[in-house]
């Protein structure tokens, strides 16, 4: 189910598809925990803590995607020679991922 | 249920929790939406982008946790005359934010 | 040289000075190497780990004058119950650094 | 004067060198002026402030080297087949970008 301007799918990600989704749902569960810290009135800096190792975890997801993207569908474009178009999405991807 | 080493609740961003319950609860919804992204073999740069927006929305909800701990629990401490423990506590939060 | 805005001086990372203007010249000849790099025609992975540094020097003043400016002016305008207006205006300050 | 383990040079950041040069010189003055404003006792806040827009404007260079980056050395390498090695050196550029 790619969306229409992405490249035709499998990607290359998929080769660590079961790393990534056990990533993915200790993050679902991260969620969960400081939601219901918040809901038990805890101690602020003790869910801002929380918080961080979150968004610390979504980010190694990302850089962990962005390499096999680049080790993938960047490499597949540019030995196709349509690496121009690859790499200035992948660098607004990057952009967009440091400044948040 | 406050740790051993925070002072006494109820804290001051209890004034917003739903706002901040609201949040987390978006921030859920954005994790299992990146798992089921993963699952689908969706595009590698869409995903990317759900996991910033995931961290963004994290640290927005720490930004706001952290105010809501400056106005109060900091605040208090420099009243009553034990603002050095409290500050150093949260510059080291802060510094952990940052770095990530 | 205060501007209008800011309560009157001297500010309290005066007493790490110093340390502060130090690390500030450090940084300058961070800045004046990058320069030099690229004028050299220096490999591009190692420009941007001396840019990465030079950012991350950048940010740790940055914390330290933030620290001391909580210790100090923060703290002055909690005790004068004028918190408010100083807290909002960190917190604006750590938004934008957090974000960048 | 390329290093000894990066690929000979001249790189391609070198087609927008005077873009890089005029910012690291703008950089430079801004990191002077940081010192400065330390020198003459400024507020607080006012120096942060530019402290942030420093390292967001170093982190400006590092993405326009990378990305030039990725268009020369990474594209031709892969190319060549050993592109293997430039994405890895490449990813981990990236995450202590990211990391800081």
């Amino acid at each position: 189910m790619a969306r229409a301007t992405g490249p035709r799918g499998p990607y290359s990600y998929c080769d660590s598809k079961e790393d990534l989704l056990g990533r993915m749902r200790k993050i679902e569960g991260q969620a969960r925990g400081v939601t219901r810290m918040i809901e038990e009135d805890r101690y602020c800096v003790d869910i801002v803590q929380q918080l961080t190792a979150l968004a610390s975890a979504a980010e190694e997801v990302s850089l962990r995607i962005l390499e096999a993207h680049i080790k993938g569908c960047v490499s597949d474009a540019i030995r196709e020679h349509r690496g121009e178009e690859a790499v200035n999405e992948l660098m607004a991807t990057i952009r967009k991922a440091i400044r948040r």
